[in-house]
């Protein structure tokens, strides 16, 4: 039995009916020549909290039953997660922890406690936010929302495909950030059930190759925790129930580096005109550097744009 | 008799239906509180050509007899009314000759060109780029669009706040960038005939406050080429057309600095994920500082996203 079915997704579209944006397709003539295919931009970073976790975070909170849900939730987060899982708590008058790496961009950890939650700082290379996380839900009697090892989670981002493909129904490839495996797992899901043939495309940082490596060894395989400017993406290992689906549903997956993920965070900025976040652009860096070359219609999920504009003038400056 | 009315506007909307992009309006929680009060932005910066200017020039040309057309068009721009020109005379296949200042900023020139144009480079500050362009246009029989002082122009310009007020019917407050005063007095048009008792608010930068002063004195007031890195607004003059419509549905013109332009810059990148160059952020800056302190459903015009990562990132290194 799958982890998840379309029919999960399309549950989780309709717990988001109206609460959720339906964020917009954008083209641009200027990318379809330079990759030589249509390619069909998901822009995740007008979703609400910028990025597309609230889908996932907002779907595992509604199905709490009201008892528990009133307790407070927990979220563990680089940071998009702990916004969404702030927001979605608030929507539903409940109180939101994060545990949150020391060095997390500030724009993410001051955008969650503008959101109302109370954040709990760990250092990144030498605790577990797992175990904290864990604790934490124990001491106080909080609901772990996980950030994509979860069914309601994937399924939640699932409805980002499920979007596109209603918009845009022809794709042929379907380009995703690939950190955890949620996105790409709900993704996956619901586009390859809407078109049987879809090609589904993982793309990692370089350094965060954790799902790349796990694929090749037909098992999950732990890495370090990758140094990258792709903070959404720095899983250092799959998770359980996204492998499960990600090793049966993605076709390949492909790695980019830091100096190309700022090239094409500056390409979208100049000819698109959209913020995105490293995670956000690695779909696109893997367009423009080759690392995959899709044929006919390409989707292409742009995860988020949490970036902040100083650190963006500072990325850019390394070019 | 006006020089333009609602009928023209919509008459300029008919002709730009299905070719100029129906631009997203967009708000953002968080704005709306600094500001008190509802804020809707028309996002011109996801236009054709990344200004609203593509509406004015396709209008224009379209109007243009088929023989006269196809002798070829020319304009001066500082950048976004060039590349205007440049995408409606391909579109309606026929070539575009720029007349532009040599310190065009680089993004602005790169496009123009990639639209298929030829270019003309002048000193902004010693030469007229009118004196160039008319030269031009009559040794070569090419038909002169000009950037803000033709009803046509004005008309296109003003299916902006059409398509805003159509959108968004109960705005009590229309902010709006003004530069030579085109986009202002084509949205005052529209906006004045379909919700009498509208507010009209023009913002110029500090340097470039032509309209502002001519207002004051009754009458068009030159000043210097102004200084600032709000390229798009360094009129000298206000057009003489334009101030005619102006004076009479213009009810007040506040004035920004490149700081506070710049502040609005970073604040519609990081909140809104909002790509805008200078003379697009005005009026957000103007609410933003207080200049202009709008009650009620406030509709702002960005006006344009054509600022290149590089010059983004520097701009905003000034901070």
């Amino acid at each position: 039995m799958p982890v998840i079915t379309l029919d999960d997704v399309r549950a989780a579209a309709a717990t988001l009916d109206g609460v959720a944006n339906r964020t917009p397709v954008m083209t641009s003539r200027t990318l379809d020549e330079r990759v030589g295919a249509r390619v069909h931009l998901k822009a995740e970073s007008f979703q609400r909290g910028g990025a597309f976790k609230f889908r996932g975070a907002y779907n595992k909170i509604s199905s709490l039953a009201p008892d528990v849900r009133a307790r407070g939730v927990i979220a563990y987060s680089s940071g998009n997660h702990a916004q969404a899982v702030a927001i979605a708590a608030r929507l539903h008058g409940t109180s939101a922890t994060i545990v949150m790496p020391e060095d997390a961009p500030r724009a993410k950890v001051e955008a969650t406690l503008g959101y109302g939650a109370e954040i709990v700082r760990y250092d990144r290379f030498t605790e577990k936010r797992e175990e904290i996380g864990a604790r934490l839900a124990a001491e106080r009697g909080l609901e772990l929302v996980r950030p994509y090892d979860d069914p309601l989670v994937m399924a939640g981002q699932g409805t980002t495909a499920l979007e596109l493909l209603e918009e845009v129904p022809d794709v042929d490839v379907l380009v995703v950030p690939l950190g955890g495996g949620g996105l790409i797992a709900g993704c996956a899901t619901a586009a390859t059930a809407l078109r049987p043939g879809i090609r589904i495309v993982g793309v990692e940082p370089d350094a965060g190759d954790d799902t790349a490596r796990s694929l090749a060894a037909g098992e999950r395989v732990a890495i370090d925790v990758p140094r990258t400017i792709a903070d959404g993406l720095q899983a250092s290992e799959p998770g359980e129930l996204t492998f499960e689906v990600n090793r049966l549903l993605v076709d390949e997956v492909v790695t980019v580096s830091d100096e190309e993920i700022i090239e094409a965070m500056a390409f979208l900025f100049d000819r698109l005109k959209l913020v995105t976040e490293p995670s956000g652009a690695v779909g696109v860096a893997a367009l423009l550097t080759g690392a995959t070359r899709p044929r006919g219609t390409a989707g292409v999920v742009i995860s988020g744009g949490n970036v902040g504009a100083a650190r963006f003038a500072e990325l850019l400056g390394r070019r």
